[in-house]
């Protein structure tokens, strides 16, 4: 069956993460593959709430948690009806709530698997850095005391590289893969924003959060940016610090 | 009573307006006003729900509508107690909801009123110009065809200067004083928006909300930018474009 690529932009702000979550064929919540599902479903005139069975199954690259959004996510599916990619976009996007844009469609080869055939992923976690609360916080994360960001992006320098990640993962993740490569993480400061960016070969559950909260916990305690290596070493999740809230990352960018 | 001025900061997308709307003591509908009121109550030991009337009065700049929000908004009230500005800013941001926020605090004479002693407001409008759906586009305007924004600026040129603003105003208004004073209206591109600058001494009940409608109209029917000024002198409400939504309007500051 023609298999199709599509990437998809949401803001995930009032969603339960992107995976669907079905209960004898209820969504539970609403998430983003439940809508966007739905939303293909409505479209060709398919009733989603009448079927146990998803009729169309999409594949995301990855999972994304609660309040993560996206400016480019990967999602594949197959459908035996030819479609029309200006056409079948415009409509979706009519479909789809505000939250949540198709931006690009195509046809691929049916070896193509959005999850297994990825590259790299670039995650981007924005936090505000300042004294006062303003009325355009918009529920992001928002630390007080003033953050050398020198020292942090000192330390995001020891997690570059290849390395096995344990310490940097959600403690109920049994996933015995552990080994990760970060092409990049950087960290700067843009007005009020604090900026964190982080380029792998794929991340662990929760490790993205797990990190930037490490990476916290370094600057609030006055430990030394080198403290970042000795967690990583440590392969232990209790050195590393708290998962931050979802709300504030964003996967900008999957590549194949 | 000692008088004091504040300046506040909200994100309108969520609320009724700013102005207080009580029926019988009860509130009607979630109001910039009524949150500010009920969190001064709420910080002094006041039951704002056991009285029909309001024990802390709050006089804003003026009202705004439904769905517009402030940059600084300036409000005065009188109060018998003794104020320490920083900590009374601290407490209330802390009982006020995410998007409302107090920047500034000041005792001032009692003879300063914040409509009636206001000398100029800035009031911003925000639109998106796009073909395609993003899904951060978070319920702002959206225009697909692209703007002249050149042609718009041109037109923005004959509002400047001491007029009779009875076309902008809206039909519903029965203030018998229209006449304005525009000191500075301007319209530019940045990225995918259009901003839409508007400084004045006073405006008229949706007049900047009219006068974006009616740029818009006059960019789609193909209309030269001197159809402003005829719209203008016209004194015909008729004339003019709608009164488009109300989120995407920022009163960015009032001068005193």
């Amino acid at each position: 069956m023609p298999r199709y690529k599509m990437a998809i932009q949401f803001d995930g702000k009032d969603y339960a993460g992107s995976q669907i979550q079905l209960l004898n064929g209820i969504e539970k919540a609403k998430t983003i593959q439940g809508e966007l599902e739905k939303a293909i479903c409505t479209l060709q005139g398919i009733d989603f709430s009448q079927t146990n069975n998803r009729p169309i199954k999409t594949i995301f690259s990855g999972r994304t948690d609660s309040g993560v959004s996206a400016l480019s996510q990967i999602v594949h599916f197959d459908f035996d009806k030819k479609i029309v990619a200006s056409k079948f976009i415009k409509s979706l996007n009519e479909i789809l709530p505000d939250d949540i844009a198709v931006l690009k469609l195509e046809k691929v080869d049916e070896d193509f698997h959005a999850q297994k055939s990825a590259k790299s992923k670039h995650y981007k976690y924005v936090l505000i850095n300042r004294l006062n609360k303003t009325a355009f916080d918009k529920g992001l994360l928002r630390i007080e005391k003033p953050l050398d960001v020198e020292k942090m992006q000192k330390a995001l320098k020891y997690i570059e590289g290849v390395h096995d990640f344990t310490s940097f993962k959600n403690a109920g993740s049994e996933n015995p893969f552990t080994e990760c490569e970060i092409f990049e993480a950087n960290c700067l400061k843009e007005g009020d924003f604090i900026i964190i960016d982080l380029i792998g070969n794929r991340f662990l559950y929760n490790m993205v959060r797990i990190i930037v909260g490490t990476l916290l916990m370094i600057e609030k305690n006055g430990l030394p940016s080198s403290e970042m290596k000795k967690i990583l070493e440590s392969k232990d999740r209790k050195r590393a610090g708290k998962t931050v809230q979802g709300y504030g990352l964003t996967l900008v960018k999957v590549e194949y």
